[in-house]
């Protein structure tokens, strides 16, 4: 009775595939925030957000975010963070062009797995990302699911600045294409959950700085000497491992399943699996 | 910047609707689980699965869960709780026949969002829960949406018996029609997020007795002596302050949207809310 619920989860991972199945995230491309409860690892997407990559590097490397909190947290939905007070310095605050999508490549690396799908054209994965894509338009961009990262801004698209927030339940899939999402949390979620919630009737904002769950720093883990750094990497949705799990899911093939389903997949619930090693 | 992203979530109830805007659950349909982090208040959903709930409500009056754990918890997808030395003795330890779906009754109840939808043909509301509808078979269903409550099984259909788990994730729709959903967690799921987690290469499994998140105790609210009871009101998804909102969700009318969508909803992410007196 307790093992087979979760099997279709942990599906094993054959070493024979080991070599194609896995990715290690370049360390510059790759931010931890420490938070009080553990390490939170954020792996950045340069190929789809490049200033807002840049930018949010160089303020981690400026220690901007350090000791700062998440002051905006609803459950079910995001979990904020920057400066509430928004007074802070800063040599890094301008204001950004939003990176909604980007334009499709001639050599794509989109992993198409649903066409059509409910709310995007397409959907599927860039470099282990859950993606949206549009062939009409010719655009890519990736989805708000469960721990993607993405800059907090005003009406104006072009308004972020340092603030950002973390997906923390459902995808808020309408947030897709309206945000400029330019990472996903591979670890740690655990400890984003942790994060103390604010009043809804509020807009979710914890006004008691001292009730605040604080950033005790943010590190760009290549700036880290290579014993603090982890050791950590991604499955590929390329592989073939990955692509057995979504042919299986498909299908619901497990005996464990009464109801098989009618075939179609949410890319946000079949996200690519992390291994941390230390 | 910090106001505009949430505001959607929140929209003002006006006290013109207050009426017929909430429903008070009935105190013999809510079960408070008390976690060390806070008290957890799931709905039940007897009109769904009414052998379920009242084996869970046997269970509950007889202290069965009193002290148990959360033994199998994944981030991002199921905490399951119960018995995982199945040596607990009860007199409300049958197995029961899983109740996956209903006939659909003469005049039904069910509010419809989307027809057709991804992964049912119909998905919408029957009493503020989040449900299925199939028009050919004439069936209805829960959906395994954050902060369902289902009973975990082998994989006869008709093994469950004592344990359960929360969706804490997004959806694991391929659960729908597998699993019996008998009730949802209307308030305290910062409270399941707080539980600890497990290791994924064990399936989620916690070994070590001491540090799984305890059930300090469970009660029916009708149990309790009015004091001790929560002032606890759902929105009713008939409501006009609900539909208003899925309608503004349909058309992104905000000028804070950008890009407008196709008007799909998902029903997962558009939950009635829940307000709180006490």
């Amino acid at each position: 009775m307790k093992t087979v619920l979760l099997l279709m989860m942990f599906s094993v991972s054959f070493s024979l595939f080991a070599d194609e199945e896995w990715r290690t995230p370049k360390p510059e491309d790759m931010v931890y925030l420490e938070l009080e409860s553990g390490t939170v690892v954020i792996e950045l997407a340069p190929f789809m957000a490049p200033e807002h990559v840049k930018q949010f590097k160089n303020l981690v490397r400026e220690g901007f975010y350090d000791g700062l909190d998440f002051y905006r947290v609803i459950d079910g939905f995001v979990a904020q963070a920057g400066d509430f007070s928004e007074k802070k310095a800063s040599k890094h605050k301008s204001s950004l062009n939003a990176e909604l999508d980007r334009n499709m490549v001639m050599a794509s690396d989109f992993n198409v797995v649903q066409s059509p799908e409910f709310i995007a054209p397409e959907t599927g994965y860039i470099q282990s990302f859950a993606a949206g894509r549009d062939l009409k338009s010719k655009k890519e961009w990736l989805l708000h699911c469960y721990g993607a990262v993405a800059m907090a801004r005003d009406n104006d698209i072009n308004s972020g600045t340092t603030d950002f927030y973390i997906a923390i339940g459902q995808a808020p899939r309408h947030l897709d294409r309206n945000m400029s999402t330019f990472g996903r949390v591979i670890s740690g979620m655990q400890h984003v959950q942790a994060v103390k919630r604010g009043n809804k009737d509020k807009g979710g904002v914890i006004d008691e700085v001292s009730a605040r769950s604080k950033i005790l720093s943010a590190k760009v883990a290549s700036d880290l000497i290579a014993e603090k750094r982890l050791e950590i990497q991604v499955q590929k949705d390329t592989s073939q491992a990955f692509n057995k799990r979504l042919q299986s899911a498909r299908k619901l093939e497990n005996e464990f399943f009464h109801f098989k389903g009618n075939g179609n997949l949410d890319v946000c619930y079949y996200q690519t699996k992390v291994q941390l090693n230390n």
